[in-house]
């Protein structure tokens, strides 16, 4: 009993359950669609692409396109769809398929196969896809195959349903459906609304706060109050919250750069404070610590918190229960604002001596960094403090992994710009094609900043037609994996030139030629400043600007800052 | 009671486990270590290099690594160790592993891990890695975590025994052996050997062959009887025992060029062959087909005994049972001499006109070819029929998918030359790491002939310090992903171009430079002629070339072939 639509010029797939899965897709909010070529997932090209109801995509590098899809998501908060062929293509989706799981990013993985029965016998292009991702992904459906029955067209709708809606419940993630599909695949049907496709909404229950009563109680009790801010969206409300009780020095608010809360009073620099308390470390321990969102960053935030651990943490997050500092004695699993207006905290007797320590900690921390900086040589720790003074008010600032986003830490936060980066795994395998999926739907300026190793891991990020309107690049040449050099350990090892560091001399410029991206390099503080106004002017495009520094210098001068900061 | 070496001087890491993996994979014969930049993965790095036992290597990128160490296990028939860094990094080995798993390479796959008790708690770099790759690998193992009581110790160093073992036993493959670490990762330690560890051989059974008599009739009544041979290294006994056979017109024998089985009045050219049978296809139809080895790469002999099945299909080979033309009546794991020795033949009654119509069409389309190829325009397949001319004897040919392998198929193999190719998943992912993974391990002269899509797939292929001393790719740049356009189905639909073909107009000059290799450019048949004998000089070092082909012909033309050869 299929209502035909007006579109009768419109074609789709002959395979029904495909047909079924782009209207399901559309009915429930998706609107952007990345394809890698392929010829078992045929029909569904034909089907989204035909449907002229999506935004689509291709993009023939199935590790770069996941990455896309994952940048696309974080700015529309919505499911992208990725849709590759059957073998080994799968498996290239898999490096953003687990960074997304962890950052709570939804996205929908459609995969073609072939026929169930020809798995494992020896034809080409097939692997056991289904629940391939089962260990990096919220939930794996598979089709049934070649459905025309009524009852299993209506249980691969359902499946699609489940999918899309699982992928943005609670904490969102990826989700993936895998499709087997015989031969023809390039057929192609007229266009067919299904109305008869039951679509129900889901509504979340409000979480049941346990005890209530009890919490109250320990905010009440709990004279030092640490708030810890991990990776997040901006969430006015909630900040509006948090600022008053800073203001009122009724908590410590800490905050990461890539939580994007912005607070005055709040403890930005968390590595540059911490690195100050010396012995005296319990004088700034909490007896409540309350952290919410998304990862952290810092190494020495994790490291302080699980050698002087509170009395009581509360992890107020949608993710999954976790134990970061191994102190948990709360976990609430809903969105902070909704937690904190239930419980609505009054007043508490708060310890004066603690927030005036901390504050001193911060003030002084600040000082220590402005003096250090303004008198350094050049090297990593310099370019930062030149660079990210001359970014634009509003601009979108893509933090790549994983020396840069520590460095960038370091400095204080815009409260204009938002800060992003892949810190769900926090791996180097897509910072660029992170931010250029990001950028496609941004209607800001963006600028990546990453270092040589993570933008020769994704370089084949530009390889495809989607360019985005305006986007920059500073790649930090420091002839490989700075980080090794600013971490303890490897300096010890005879390998940490060619096995930790993988010291390189190459630069990008033939890659910006190749993907026709205007290039400029810079080699000192000087030529840095000559260049940046006109790398960041308002003008359209892509511009790529090399940055070296050298590595055998920066390391020292990390270590004299850390030293000078005590 | 550890007996200390003479090598005092010498250090491991502290990690016991680790220092005593690496003594059992000298033991058991690795030799080649393939690491990617890491710090989880310190122990290891440290333990395998210090050691000096082993060739160690550096490559950045997880997915290329993975696709070198292929390469090098194809070449050295050993499984060679790759070992990375815990999280992402981690996924990126996946699309390799599956290559190996289907086309049957033996490889080590060692992952660095968090702590057990640290994963979903929130701290970077960690995903759940145990079993991560279950759905594509012999088999996965998981060290106790940071063990040291001697049980513990045996009981790890049983997992890495075995894992070696497994990798290497029946059909080889990869296996996976994750190992948790805690920090420090970077102490140091004496070199110790640990002589107690007891390593079992395994006497690998022979194959029971079920009811021999019963096979030896068949055989016997057998008088159409058709071996098939897929990839495998060459293997003189068996190609001598084959020889044999078809000089007495006792079989017709059928090789793929990646069978590497070269027998005189064998079929060679499958497709070219099937093509001409018409409508009479009954007349050329086994009772009796013996596949031998591994993947097949003609989609035509796949349909033409799937619907002109045996009578009986005997699949002889060490790979896992398969069923590809749903007609197998007998599985015989064992390698093809010996079964044959076994069941030892008798010369059989057989049908002389059977013999007959496959050679009539063998020598008639072999006729038609070279009319055809010497009057055709320029294209993909005047490129290949050019090229191949040229190649050296004793060469190495690494033939790139998925166009490229089926031009090649339709040519005459050169008896002395080794034909590679990814054809057990058959994906593009990492033709050109694989190829140069081989040629590091390889004394002889490797070219590699790959697609503009494959070629730009693997750009990272260069990114690492270990220049093989001679290799030639030949890029066929038909501006995007020829196979479509030779398939039927995309060009019915709307979204030939940009879904399918993925048409770009790039080149890979810039990635040549930026990769410091020596590029040159063709365009048709005189500047290609004109430049391939330099090309193949006897230089040593890296050289490309990169023939441009016009994407709008070649499917023109390779249709034409192939009604011309009927």
């Amino acid at each position: 009993m299929h209502k035909k639509t007006e579109r009768l010029d419109m074609l789709t797939t002959d395979k029904l359950s495909v047909a079924r899965l782009v209207l399901i897709c559309s009915r429930l909010g998706i609107e952007d669609v990345i394809f890698s070529p392929g010829s078992r997932n045929a029909p569904m090209v034909i089907a989204f692409v035909e449907s002229k109801l999506f935004n689509t995509y291709c993009i023939p590098d199935e590790r770069a396109a996941a990455f896309y899809a994952l940048g696309m998501s974080i700015a529309t908060k919505n499911p992208t769809v990725i849709c590759c062929t059957s073998g080994s293509a799968v498996l290239n989706y898999a490096p953003a398929i687990s960074e997304a799981y962890y950052q709570g990013i939804p996205m929908v993985v459609v995969t073609a196969d072939r026929p169930v029965e020809w798995i494992d016998q020896g034809v080409g292009q097939s692997i056991r896809q289904n629940e391939v991702f089962r260990n990096i992904i919220k939930s794996s459906f598979q089709f049934t195959e070649e459905a025309s029955e009524e009852q299993d067209l209506i249980a691969n709708d359902t499946y699609t349903i489940d999918a899309i809606q699982t992928s943005l419940n609670g904490w969102p993630g990826p989700v993936h459906i895998n499709i087997p599909l015989q031969e023809p695949l390039y057929n192609q049907a007229p266009f067919v609304e299904h109305p008869l496709i039951q679509i129900s909404d889901i509504v979340e229950k409000s979480v049941d706060i346990p005890e209530l009563n009890r919490l109250q109680k320990i905010w009440k009790s709990s004279r030092r109050k640490i708030i810890l801010m991990g990776q997040s969206t901006p969430k006015p409300m909630l900040h509006h919250m948090l600022n008053n009780w800073v203001q009122n020095k009724e908590v410590i608010l800490l905050t990461e750069t890539s939580s994007n809360c912005y607070v005055n009073g709040a403890i930005q620099n968390i590595d540059r404070v911490i690195t100050n308390f010396g012995a005296s470390k319990t004088k700034y321990q909490a007896d409540l610590l309350i952290s919410i969102g998304g990862p952290i960053v810092s190494k020495k935030i994790l490291s302080y918190f699980l050698n002087n651990k509170p009395i009581y943490h509360w992890h107020v997050s949608r993710e999954s229960k976790k134990d970061t500092f191994r102190a948990l004695t709360d976990y609430i699993p809903t969105e902070a604002i909704d937690f904190f207006k239930e419980i609505e905290p009054d007043e508490s007797l708060n310890e004066l001596t603690f927030q005036n320590d901390w504050e001193q900690v911060r003030l002084h921390t600040s000082l220590r960094h402005n003096e250090f900086i303004n008198n350094i040589a050049w090297s990593d720790l310099k370019l930062f403090d030149i660079a990210l003074k001359e970014l634009k008010d509003d601009m979108v600032l893509h933090m790549g992994n994983s020396t840069v986003v520590r460095y960038i830490q370091l400095f204080n936060q815009n409260p204009q710009i938002l800060y992003l980066g892949n810190r769900g795994v926090g791996g180097i395998d897509g910072c660029t094609s992170t931010a250029l999926g990001y950028t496609i739907k941004s209607e800001k300026k963006n600028i990546l900043i990453t270092g040589d190793m993570a933008f020769y891991y994704d370089s084949n990020a530009f390889w495809n037609h989607h360019f985005p309107s305006y986007f920059r690049i500073i790649v930090v040449n420091n002839q490989g994996g700075g980080i090794f050099r600013i971490i303890p350990g490897p300096s010890s090892t005879h390998q940490l030139k060619h096995y930790f560091e993988a010291y390189q001399e190459g630069d990008a410029h033939y890659l910006a030629k190749h993907n026709n991206i205007d290039y400029k390099s810079a080699h000192n503080e000087d030529e840095l400043k000559h260049i940046l106004p006109e790398f960041l002017d308002d003008s359209k495009g892509v511009k790529m600007l090399e940055i070296f520094t050298p590595r055998e210098i920066n390391d020292t001068v990390l270590m004299d800052y850390f030293n000078y900061l005590k």
